[in-house]
């Protein structure tokens, strides 16, 4: 049996108790490690586990999954991954990736069973916005001084017209190589790199400056959300601008954009989060505030 | 400390290894129970965590929000959720009560802190659909003969004309009192009713013959989901008209209702799940195949 086992988004003990029993007696446990990170170390994982946790970084995954399942119509195999098991498939860059990993098994007639645990698309909810008004999720990636891709404008616009929030998750850099020791062949990686709130609320400013149709502008108010489900959890309200500026401390972060269809019980909640109570008081009543 | 502790999605080891500490060590332990269920007896819940729990139906957390809050300045009060803490905020007719008390807590100055767990806005992944390919999500109450609100088939078709999928979250109905009861304040409850697939699916069929705006009609694909995350996980793609003749078993029940924009991962993966691979096949090519 494969078995993909949720971790949850903070730390060892956010694991369940269920996934913790198939950890303890599985015969090979992997932690996928390239899509998204909890904020412990993997030695803290193996101290609780009681056992060691194999790796599998993404050229593992895509290129020795064979090994990852070897045997796994006999003996239970663990894949471990950070938030759900099927949550964290949106993540960027990431999107295939895993489903080949099922797909696979599925080939190999080998059965899953899939251990839920919490994920960014519904811990969001912390927010206290309410997560039937979001629309579709969307991803930022990192811009270069080259590439800027705005495809993501389009989508939340999509959204901004039927007044929903929506999700934006952020880039992370796990192993990279650059593209130098990419092209030599060098196995040299550079240190990980995870977008901050303020990164990515500049660059939004930055589509929005070139594609100028009013949908994540200085003015737009969002919500920054730093570790969500850690003791340190940390939740930002601000306009873009603001956010712009912000240090939310160490990763991993997440952004809202507020639709327009907001309650007032949503604007309740998450006023006392506001960066400046003055300045969001008085963009909420000019942009925001429901009209009857 | 007000703890919101989510308990996950199917039996009593779905808690996180860090929400059973807290329940273990909290002085009073209530348990959410009336926006969802878990599918096993609370009896099992208290067994695993070697203390009695305080059921909570919709009538305590209303009326009595400042009794469980009580002393919670100075003691650890567990409050626990079915779902994720916030997830199920979503859930029918209970958008507020929930939110209530934590803005309670905070207007008396308590202290909160969340247990994410797994939620089935994120778990609905395991039918291998893409989670950023959603729209917003709509929630279905059970129709009466006089009562039939069809808003949900808006958002339905705001969510399809991005080609968007859309998670429909289906109607229980726990601790409700008769109209003749209620008018006479008769604390007699009828027995719990938890909506089906194939309910959902003729109801949507429903509101499409009135509408004909070709939003879910006989052949619109969609995919049932019984149980997720249970180890009587089960999936089952179909039309509507086939789905709404389905016996998919004991609650909990959702529904996807698919978007046109899909990539043929989502097709190959949903596939093994039809309820007839030829009508499955036919109607994947006519109406939902990606185009170039």
């Amino acid at each position: 049996m494969l078995y993909l086992v949720g971790l949850g988004l903070a730390d060892e003990t956010d694991i369940t108790v269920k996934g913790l029993e198939i950890v303890k007696n599985a015969e090979r446990v992997y932690l996928e490690a390239y899509t998204s990170i909890l904020l412990v170390d993997t030695s803290k994982l193996e101290e609780l586990y009681g056992r060691p946790v194999i790796v599998a970084d993404r050229e593992m995954v895509e290129t020795s999954s064979d090994e990852i399942l070897h045997n796994a119509d006999k003996v239970d195999v663990a894949f471990l991954v950070v938030g759900d098991p099927f949550g964290t498939l949106v993540l960027v860059n990431s999107a295939t990736t895993h489903t080949d990993l099922v797909l696979r098994a599925r080939e190999l007639g080998i059965e899953m069973r899939n251990i839920p645990n919490a994920s960014i698309m519904s811990a969001i909810g912390c927010t206290g916005l309410q997560l039937y008004s979001f629309g579709q999720t969307v991803s930022m990636v990192f811009f270069t001084d080259t590439w800027k891709p705005s495809s993501y404008y389009d989508r939340i616009k999509q959204n901004a017209e039927h007044g929903l929030h929506t999700l934006v998750l952020l880039d992370i850099k796990v192993k990279e190589q650059s593209l130098e020791n990419m092209a030599r062949g060098r196995k040299i990686y550079e240190p990980p790199r995870y977008m901050t709130v303020a990164q990515c609320a500049a660059q939004m400013l930055e589509t929005e400056a070139e594609r100028q149709e009013g949908i994540c502008g200085p003015e737009s108010l969002a919500i920054g959300a730093a570790r969500v489900g850690a003791v340190d959890q940390q939740l930002a309200v601000g306009t873009l601008e603001e956010l712009s500026k912000i240090d939310m401390g160490k990763p991993l972060h997440s952004l809202v954009l507020l639709g327009k269809k907001t309650h007032e019980l949503e604007r309740d909640y998450v006023r006392r989060f506001a960066v400046n109570t003055a300045t969001f008081d008085d963009i909420w009543k000019r942009h925001y505030e429901a009209k009857p």
